[in-house]
């Protein structure tokens, strides 16, 4: 090692180092949205009003703003397919199909066990209410 | 079918219809500190102050808030051993468990993709920047 300051352990990434770009990463999927676009685009290229349809609650806003995003940090393609009248697509990048592989086994657990969760709460709150 | 008003596509759990109880799983675990929480659990119990040290730039606050709220979903169990001074210890339910499996590939997939992350993103604003 020539820098004594830089140890061998700072260079695993890790998702538990706030400084580590891997923290990062996990940050601009860790949530509903980046989540539900990548899944929605895993059978395909799609248009915004169909993403709109497909995620159900989301605004115009929040929808522009995280395929934005994911653009940016190449996970989401944005092609325009510069017509008249305007048609642009949106596609997974590979590497944004690798994470919708992981993402879509999420979404398979989120459907499973959705009931055991709603069972929990309820007796939680049934619990702090007597 | 009895009632011709619920269809069968009805009864599918789907994190695609807002108004399915899967969507509400997923809505609470996506999230960094839920994510990171479930997985910082999957070595084992731990308590208040090593979680606060483990996830690095939590506040006291949210850690309290995010704990709360999976263990009334019944993710984390917060087990009290009522001694002076107090010892409370969080740890994972089996179904907690089985979800920080899941969280695990995520972490990995963020800890192997972030540089092509860093690279497109430092590439999107290059371009722009011209």
């Amino acid at each position: 090692m020539k820098n004594p300051e830089s140890s061998p352990a700072a260079s695993i990434p890790d998702v538990f180092d706030p400084t580590c770009s891997s923290r990062h990463a996990l940050e601009l999927i860790a949530g509903k949205w980046p989540m539900l676009i990548i899944s929605a685009l895993e059978n395909g290229p799609m248009r915004n009003a169909a993403l709109m349809r497909r995620l159900g609650d989301i605004s115009q806003k929040m929808l522009t703003q995280t395929l934005k995003e994911l653009e940016r940090n190449g996970l989401v393609i944005r092609e325009d397919m510069r017509t008249v009248p305007p048609h642009v697509e949106y596609s997974l990048s590979p590497v944004g199909r690798s994470l919708s592989e992981t993402l879509l086994v999420l979404d398979r657990w989120a459907e499973t066990h959705f009931g055991a969760l709603d069972a929990a709460r309820e007796r939680y709150d049934t619990e702090r209410r007597k």
